[in-house]
């Protein structure tokens, strides 16, 4: 593979639409303006199987890097294949009570489910086949230093194993 | 939390593989090479129940801050939980009518189905559902001012609720 | 749209946690710390119907690029509407196999399957819906130039159509 390569010192033009403050031309080499990247892992506590929603512990994790983002993306990456993050009702529990119920009628588990994978126990394969259908990974936009989700969303930790265990998370804040 | 921190000058190496035009040397300071980003919502209109190609839409929204990209990334997040943005095929409406007739054989709807959360009439916990089989988000490479995606592909609006209402998209553009 | 703009001399703070080495302040100008962007388009082999761990194949495409970033964002991006992208458990090959059971079993195939659009062949209308459940689409940090997996973690390709054919993978690549 032979790459072509550039340099250049870099203009940072920030083009965002009406919703967003004009941010002010003599404040153009502020740091808020640049190019800013933030990276760590968290960790879950153990979570009892079925859908939880962790929107706030993980916003109070990253709340203070995240406040440094004009606008930006944060990337939600679960270092588990056991387990799923996913998007969705942020008020009723019974939403997520209700999920759950329909991964376990989706997903044969137990004496009549045709796995080959069960030397980890009978809830692992059915663990790992909800872990691909939600996903291990989210990106979020980020707007004005917060998750610029709707006002019904939240983010899911999906627990899909009968064992509660500590989950690792890896955010990245990509932004200005 | 404690963050090292580190600034500098930034210069950007713009790595790409043959099938990019070789940007020349002598034009390393141009803007085009430098690191951007751009933000809007976007308002879907309504659209009834079932699956619908949206990709010109979208492309009509974006094309012009779009085509300051040389390498990026789109991010689109549909900021709903009864609704799911997904990339599938680009022609025939058969595909869509049939991913539809999927989710519903796939999530019972109505006296037998068993959620709890009905409150909101019977299609709205399957919504909940399928909007987290199929997702809210969708990343898609931007290569010399466009979407790259493959020749059958494109995005999908997937309104899972019988009552057709306008969804919004935020739409984060990222590249150089 | 109007949009508003806005240029800098981009600043580029560095901002991880502890399990990163501290970048050494009198490197501040390193190009190491510089915004990056790589893009190319790798080809996978083909491979038969079913799940299969293509880890290192896409690893040993992109590794050298990958080397140079000390975070980021690797994207992954699959050009097709009948086969997808997901990551999961990378040691067993028997979770593979049970997940491309669990996909057989839940969308309808042949003689039974109600779909509508059927002249690209039997198996085509199922590897439409099993793209969307599964996502042409992965987003994975990069932390210390190697892609940042959880110990059990690896990525899949799976192939939903019976006819193997070779599949476009778009990886773009962002980071300092």
């Amino acid at each position: 593979m032979q790459l072509s390569s550039l340099s250049s010192v870099a203009k940072v033009p920030f083009s965002v639409k009406a919703q967003f403050p004009t941010v002010k031309k003599n404040n153009s080499m502020a740091e808020s303006t640049a190019p800013k990247w933030a990276q760590k892992t968290i960790s879950l506590p153990p979570y009892r199987r079925g859908c939880h929603l962790v929107t706030s512990k993980i916003a109070k994790e990253i709340e203070q890097d995240l406040s440094g983002f004009k606008c930006g993306l944060a990337h939600l990456f679960l270092q588990h294949t056991s387990a799923s993050l996913t998007i969705n009702e942020n008020y009723d529990t019974d939403v997520r009570d209700d999920t759950e119920t329909f991964l376990n009628r989706i997903v044969p588990e137990g004496s009549s489910a045709p796995w080959k994978h069960t030397l980890e126990g009978p809830d692992d394969m059915p663990a790992h086949i909800k872990s691909s259908m939600f996903g291990c990974a989210l990106t979020v936009p980020i707007t004005n230093g917060k998750l610029n989700m709707g006002t019904w969303q939240g983010i899911w930790l999906c627990e899909h194993r009968d064992h509660p265990t500590s989950r690792r998370v890896v955010v990245t804040l990509n932004g200005i």
